[in-house]
């Protein structure tokens, strides 16, 4: 679900930080809860002389470019909020060694979206809930769909 | 308008591969129909050690990402057909090779677009119909941008 | 903020073009006005046999793909002039040099995305005309919020 593509010059990350980064990107997924492996990072070395800021040759700059399909943040406080906890996750990657950096995600459609062949079950289903437990896509019944917690058919009555 | 990235491991996709997947993909949108050169598919390797999964190094991993912009696809059945359609269309040269892989659309602005320094004519408009015949971007009148087919000046009245 | 990615063939462009397209591109954005910096434009080379379009292997095409975040263009008058603006900018680089191309624009969420750190101010603040006077971007107050022009606190009043 999330699609992290991190544009970085060469040589900005070792092997050790590419495999630190991506896991604590995946953790705060982790925490919505989400299925662990819907978050995929991919690292994409952006080489000297081929990465401009204002219009100025910045040879020191690190994009993170991300697509959100699983969920759409709801609200303006959860959005701040979900920025703000991404910025403390890359900022021992980008501000603590010296690069400059910039992050935009998008927010992708739901339906438009497959997995191992499979379309991701409904937010909070039984389904989600099983993938999240085995971590990998898998079939799921018309069954599997329906909300794994308590729910109402009444619209209307609430508690 | 799709403009298909794919991200695959080093040496996934033989050339010939290549060729028959972009021509594959490009057979789906064609029967649309919208004008074969619409379809770009660009193929970028992911070096090995540069992709994670669920916080995970993974190597044989494929991802494509895919940018609609000629048509917004309308409604749950369609949207839910058209993903099944593509699942097919790429099976051959990821499920049956081994690899893991998942795929996810977005649908851009049509009106923010251009081909060739020419703005796309409208859906199903007389031009976009001379520019699947011509397979090629070329100037258009207003009077081109009519639809093609047999169409009501009189709304509310049907048959 | 707007991060134009640029596909290109190897050797498609020099040095010295890369930055004068990167420049032309800046100049665009500064004009509307915002910060330059937010302008960020990087060159990705697509070596030869990986790009198809419509199905035919392609080596001489040239895509752009722009992510607008800071604004979001108000009304068809102003999204076509800016197409045939961009389409004016690009022309010496691509057209006139033989290659084929095409361009699209996506808009993003303006509350998801964040430069050093910070997320930036509303458009038109006193905030954002202080980044644009500074080029960098820095902490502001809640004060800095507000519009920096002259603005009407009663509404359906005007003049």
């Amino acid at each position: 679900m999330p699609l992290w593509k991190v544009y970085h010059p060469t040589n900005a990350f070792t092997d050790v930080d590419k495999q630190e980064l991506a896991e604590k990107i995946t953790n705060v997924y982790e925490g919505v809860p989400i299925p662990k492996f819907y978050a995929v990072v991919i690292f994409e070395e952006v080489t000297s002389g081929n990465c401009f800021v204002g219009g100025v040759r910045h040879d020191k700059f690190i994009r993170f470019k991300v697509d959100q399909i699983a969920r759409t943040l709801p609200g303006p406080v959860i959005r701040e909020w979900w920025m703000r906890t991404l910025d403390e996750v890359i900022a021992p990657f980008v501000k603590e060694r010296g690069f400059d950096w910039e992050i935009s995600i998008d927010e992708t459609p739901f339906d438009l979206w497959s997995l191992q062949g499979e379309l991701p079950p409904p937010f909070e289903s039984i389904a989600e809930k099983r993938w999240v437990a085995e971590n990998k896509a898998s079939p799921y019944t018309y069954q599997e769909k329906l909300p794994a917690g308590h729910f109402l058919l009444t619209p209307g009555v609430t508690g």
